[in-house]
């Protein structure tokens, strides 16, 4: 689709952008979760990687553009409002949390007990991003 | 756990909400999006189902209230930054979307095509909610 009428069909918030939700293309894994604007819902489409919006850093954030974990687009979806998205992908590297967990989920509800880590690290995060930067603030990639 | 650290524990945003995303427990099946304030979130894990907060009608949402379309709590978790909830659920009726559908991620991107609806309605809303209700304003449950 050349012109941008699918764009322009998106519901976005005040702020201008929808909440996306990445998934694994093939087990339906839930990875995490971000947000887009227009330009990275629209890279996303082209690249056919996952690019979202940083809210912390107020740029661009092509996934993986760090630590290599890309995100492969393989399906592309919005929901019946038209202002959520979803991103069927595979997950190279096979991590998608900047803990070094496979999914950002990893924390789970038990009663009496609270929310508990259930999903192990699969790679130390200063291996993943180098030393420098994990010292430094919040890393999202 | 009968203290609430486990819900001050949510970082919820500047509006006291945070984001859930609904899976089917077994199939992994991404089916709706929502929001929760601290009370919803609350009622969800005491009750087992869930419970959102509307934003359009600013009131609590039992998810099924109407429908009968309630989803039973398998397991609840959040993700690393403590502000997005997944709730793996079972979804009663199998539908969870309002306008009959499984899911409400039913349109998808084509290349050429934006978003085309590729999953059928397997209820119609006007036998699931009533005529009257179909009427009237956009149904969320």
């Amino acid at each position: 689709m050349s012109d941008t009428r699918w764009l322009n069909q998106v519901a976005w918030d005040e702020q201008g952008l929808v909440p996306a939700i990445a998934q694994d293309y093939e087990s339906g894994e839930v990875l995490m979760f971000a947000w887009m604007n227009r330009e990275a819902l629209e890279q996303t489409a082209a690249s056919g990687e996952a690019v979202y919006w940083s809210r912390s850093r107020r740029k661009l954030w092509h996934k993986g553009e760090e630590s290599g974990h890309i995100q492969r687009v393989h399906e592309l979806r919005i929901d019946c409002d038209n202002d959520v998205v979803l991103l069927r992908i595979e997950q190279v590297g096979g991590i998608a949390c900047h803990t070094g967990r496979r999914s950002c989920f990893f924390q789970k509800y038990l009663t009496d007990e609270g929310w508990q880590t259930v999903d192990g690290v699969l790679k130390d995060p200063a291996a993943i991003y180098g030393k420098a930067k994990q010292d430094g603030e919040h890393n999202h990639d």
